[in-house]
């Protein structure tokens, strides 16, 4: 993970010259492409800009077989991958007999694609040396199976844990949803590592790993129409089928836009959704942020990361090179789809060379593509043996011509507690900011310096590792929203999971995984879902940077507060402080860092004012916090020690989060109260509150406005 | 043609309400967006906005072969295409064993892509019934030539005219350039056409028709970098080769690309550009022109045609959905490359769909594609097999890897004349206001309603009259070109030809075309290619709309003359004027309309003046022109009846044209000394010159001015 160091402002500074956009340095057009921003956020702001809170309607039975419907089998029968000997002589004879293909350009490396020169040796060792029996027995060695959903036969392998003696662990199901060019293949070395109890975790997972409609062994659609949205419907439909009404979601790439797209439409059925490839693609409001980052990228990115995205005509270069595909594939994917269909070699070269390009876009110089560095040829060739064995190419490609639909569904918020893990050379990337604007409940990013798109393959341990990380987040985040619901209602999404069941789809026949041993798993596995909610109330213990709010004592809601004097905090020595004894004052609460370009000012000038004013009744209260930029690192000591030597005579108390899952509940209360421009997180250090004497949040203020600008607000609440 | 209505201003505000963007309807949004351009525009204008003037600097000697550089034979060799009984063999096998291919979707017709219960048909076609050795005979009816330019092999047909007695005709050279996914094979019916002498013109052409290089018979690249302005090099160097140093060049597709960078770069050697895909690709004033478009239709595009390219949303859909080939070739085309040279269905599939989605775009709701409604199977597999046999797919391709080149090549103005042909379907539409960004002497568009994309397959007949027609003004372009030039000085073409001659690239061996009795072609070209300027002394009778400048008396050169008083005019009743009378007075020069919107009030504030105003000494001199919306489309004697019952009592002159090649010499000079806010030329009816004293135009007002917003620019005028 990325390291942490302090930042001054100085070098802050220098990153925003650094990633922000060399052209807009120059002062008179810096300043008017930001008039130009204003003027469009300030017109745009009332349609344009704006989230959906409308869920789209969808249809649950929509039907995808072909017509006249007839009735199909919604029974769970086993299922076997097979490669059979017609379709494997078949494909060794067009290997043997592929053309001749045009020389690549001199020096040309991958940068115009697939090189030619590198290609026979992939050919020959499909040809001759991948062992199609081994491989098929290595592809079955989970358990798979197949029923009917929507008109459609949906394949899914379903792998449960081996819980030995069983003990305290809890079995959470978790859905895996593989991506393009990819299928089911991408988890098998990622699925032992989450099925297999870990010391430290009181869980464990269950995992079903569908295939997509179209790809592999779930059967192609027949009608028009089939995107993110509808494969969200079907796979809901099939967990259903198996006997979920809660759990855990993971995917990345297309996976990733279909769990979140379960996450939008199926909130109650999402418990926690998980990506490697977290991303807003279409909001109008994430091209705004993205655009503001150009001229100050440290305003919208960690500058420890921010060379991921900015300079950003560099990064949209590479998204332009590498995004031909999409756009030929959601516009003509029957066109190109016949010759991959006809030509093994041509569809090994159209999926293998994502497989270099997207893992390091450094590898496109290389006349191998480095393909082989980070994958073996056996496992690369697993996945394209799915794609050729099932012709299934032409309907997989059909997706993106639906992708339209993300321009509506990436602009309508969730608030599924959703985790990101950002590998280094994933050739998409977005920052938190962004990605809160979907992801209302967005709790964390891992940073990873290493790895790129297609991890479950690349890296399964480090995947894995985070999975377990989020889940465990996730667990303590419905424990602690439980906390703050009333008890004597009963809870939102039972009722809705009661509603729900009210319109049995296709549950005609009961359904029953009979094979190897599956029976009874939808009570059970409804059983296990409903745990990790109880389970959860042991405290984690996890390696993550303590942020002491879990220490809290139980917290009135910030939902249903009204008051700041409703809170209790803890001060720098660790006492509990009620804010009750604030009453009658007049408040400014600041979150405070010790190393920030604005810590200087601001102390100076925030004592200035506490000696002015705490006459008049103004109390200021501070709250350290490392959020931003990491620049308040220090123990309870050592910050007090800092602030001794600022000659501080305010309140301090102990350090907070002020964003995110951990974020205090006071803080969460103060951005409710006091929304902010671009979004209601806290932006950066020294965000100031003012409360009245009634304990109520009137006024919000940035680091950019120093703390003697406040007078004019302070006195009018002092009169008052 | 199209059909000429007149329009009143209620009918062009009907226009512009249709062709416009909705959103942008809404008053208060509408001016915001106007405000935002016109930021924009001041803002940019300095750097971003403005044309290059500078022709890039290219290596007439640049290498494309292996290294090391060996000799390559520069001597002018004849070719036979062949059709190898392996290839056929191995192909007849391919198309054979073909995978079964994804059905498509339900009532898909070819709107994923090539349908795939279509094929088929295509296919066994190919396989069974498409005569190889009759097809390789056909293909070989013109005289096929090779020679090595630039270390690369480059194909040529070259098609002279039967002249029989020969009489007094003049053959001229035409450089026909094929597109992508077309080849030479695109010219056969249109060569004909072009080689047979027509009883209404003085001249016939002679075609050299060449293969790009990486396309069929040309030899691809091995070094990178080859895009349109490489092979505009070739090209030159190919003609010099043959012996040409002045021709005419015509293309589509990417062959107007080709065509216009050797017009950009070769300006003299360049007589004439003639094209069916007139465009300007990437000029960021295009961008802002075509923006300005989608508030005011009918100030970019002339309202007949509109449709075309309004709503802009529209228009974009369909290029979006149309590129996505672009975009894979030109990231990635080695990728696609390997399919495609593995599969003739593949490839047939990749070709063909772009014969039906480029020919009319509602092809795509059938089945078929509607492909053969325009087509033959037979010559369109004849173009595919150009592709199939030299395996040229992926070096094709590769050429629009270089396209960003335009970034730059599409900004650089040229003065070569260009006449473009603009067809109903095609899937590119650019209006004459944006093509004159680039091409200064942009000197007709010729309207089609049918034909799309392929118009040289699709609707030679139509092609050729309007190669013709255009040849025909090209001539007089030069001629009056010629004219105006002093006769003392030489010519700068023939300057610079000097000086190109001294740099020989591979003229070490002289290139003679030894076979078919072609020996002597050069000296016999050159000859040929100078006669046009001479022999086009002839007034020519074409159909076209009468403006009647053709029958001016001799004219000063408008881009010499100082003073308005230069210049001969001929009053409405046809006597000649000279404007010298004019002498002391000040003038209003205004373009009239009868029908036009602002009619009645320009002609109720310009007697209003002028009944004011002469004693004072100003002159109102009012040119009727027909070459905005058809709104003066009267006879001299209609004009005047009209006039009459207006009460006019200035000055009324004939019918003249104000912008193109056929503007009056009066108006071009006014135009020049008084340059407009989009471009020099006049924009609509009833545009205001103010010319003082001395006969020099000191003020310009579009129609939005009334005459009576003029009198404090007359005032000062009369005073001094």
């Amino acid at each position: 993970m990325s390291s942490k160091k302090p930042l001054t402002k100085a070098q802050k500074l220098q990153y925003d010259k650094k990633y922000s956009e060399k052209k807009s340095l120059y002062i008179p057009k810096k300043y008017f492409v930001i008039a130009i921003i204003i003027l469009l956020a300030a017109s745009y702001k009332l349609y344009f800009f704006k989230s959906e809170d409308v869920t789209p309607k969808v249809d649950l039975e929509q039907w995808w077989g072909s017509y006249p419907m007839s009735e199909i089998d919604t029974s769970i029968r086993p299922f076997t991958i097979e490669f059979s000997d017609i379709k494997v002589n078949d494909l060794k004879e067009r290997l043997l007999h592929r053309a001749p293909f045009a020389p690549p350009l001199d020096s040309a490396g991958f940068s115009y694609g697939f090189n030619s020169l590198f290609l026979p040796k992939v050919l020959d060792f499909w040809q001759k040396e991948y062992n199609f029996e081994e491989r098929e027995r290595f592809l079955n060695k989970y358990n798979h199976f197949i029923t009917g959903i929507q008109g459609l036969d949906v394949h899914y392998m379903h792998v449960k844990p081996d819980l030995g003696d069983g003990g305290d662990i809890t079995v959470i199901p978790i859905l895996l949803i593989h991506g393009w060019p990819g299928s089911i293949r991408e988890f098998y070395e990622l699925i032992p590592k989450l099925v297999t109890p870990r010391p430290n975790h009181k869980f464990v997972f269950e995992v079903i790993a569908p295939s997509i409609p179209g790809f592999g062994y779930s059967q192609a659609p027949t009608q028009q129409g089939m995107g993110p949205q509808e494969v969200a419907v079907v796979f809901y439909n099939l967990m259903k089928r198996i006997g979920y009404s809660k759990y855990y979601v993971q995917g990345g790439n297309y996976g990733a836009k279909i769990g979140s797209a379960m996450a939008t439409l199926f909130p109650d059925a999402v418990l926690g959704f998980h990506t490697n490839t977290p991303s807003v693609m279409w909001s109008p409001m994430a091209v705004f942020y993205t655009l503001i980052g150009t001229i100050w990228p440290s305003f919208i990115v960690e500058p420890s990361i921010a060379d991921r995205m900015y300079p950003l005509s560099q990064y949209l270069t590479t998204i332009i090179q590498e995004t031909g595909h999409f756009h030929i594939q959601a516009t003509k994917p029957d066109t190109v789809g016949i010759a991959l269909s006809d030509s093994p070699a041509g569809l090994a070269a159209y999926i293998l060379e994502k497989f270099s390009a997207w893992t390091d876009k450094e590898n496109k110089q290389a006349i191998d593509g480095a393909l082989l560095q980070k994958f073996s040829l056996t496992h690369l060739l697993d996945n394209v043996m799915i794609y050729w064995t099932t012709n299934s190419i032409t309907s997989s490609m059909r997706h993106y011509t639906e992708y339209k639909q993300l321009l509506d569904l990436d602009r309508i918020p969730t608030d599924v507690p959703t985790w990101g893990i950002k590998f280094k050379h994933n050739l998409f990337f977005q920052p938190d900011s962004i990605l809160r604007l979907k992801y209302r409940n967005y709790l964390h990013s891992s940073i990873v310096e290493d790895g790129g798109h297609f991890a479950a393959m690349e890296l399964p341990d480090v995947l894995a590792d985070d999975i377990f990380d989020a889940v465990d987040t996730f667990i303590k985040f419905h424990e602690e929203k439980k906390k703050n619901e009333p008890k004597s209602e009963p809870t939102q999404s039972n009722a809705q999971q009661t509603e729900s069941a009210k319109k049995p789809t296709e549950s005609a026949k009961k359904p029953t995984e009979s094979a190897k041993g599956q029976t009874e798993s939808a009570k059970k596995q409804t059983d296990s879902a409903k745990k990790p909610t109880e389970s959860a109330k042991e405290p984690k213990e996890s390696a993550k940077e303590p942020t002491e709010s879990a220490k809290q004592p139980t917290q009135v809601d910030y939902m249903k507060a009204k008051s700041v004097h409703e809170f209790t905090v803890k001060d720098i020595h660790g006492n509990e402080v009620k804010l009750d004894r604030y009453k009658g004052q007049v408040l400014i609460i600041v979150n405070v860092a010790s190393q920030c370009g604005y810590t200087d000012g601001h102390y100076k000038q925030l004592n200035e004012l506490y000696e002015k004013y705490s006459t008049k009744g103004l109390r200021i209260l501070a709250f350290p916090c490392n959020q931003f930029g990491y620049q308040e690192p220090g123990t309870p000591q050592e910050i007090l020690q800092f602030t001794k030597a600022k000659q501080v005579k305010f309140d301090l108390f102990e350090k907070v989060a002020v964003n995110g899952a951990d974020a205090h509940p006071l803080w969460n209360f103060l951005k409710r109260m006091q929304g902010g421009t671009l979004g209601d997180f806290v932006k950066w250090n020294f965000s100031k509150f003012i409360v009245d004497k009634n304990g109520v949040p009137v006024e919000r203020f940035g680091p950019n406005t120093d703390p003697l600008e406040l007078v004019p607000y302070l006195e009018k609440l002092f009169d008052q």
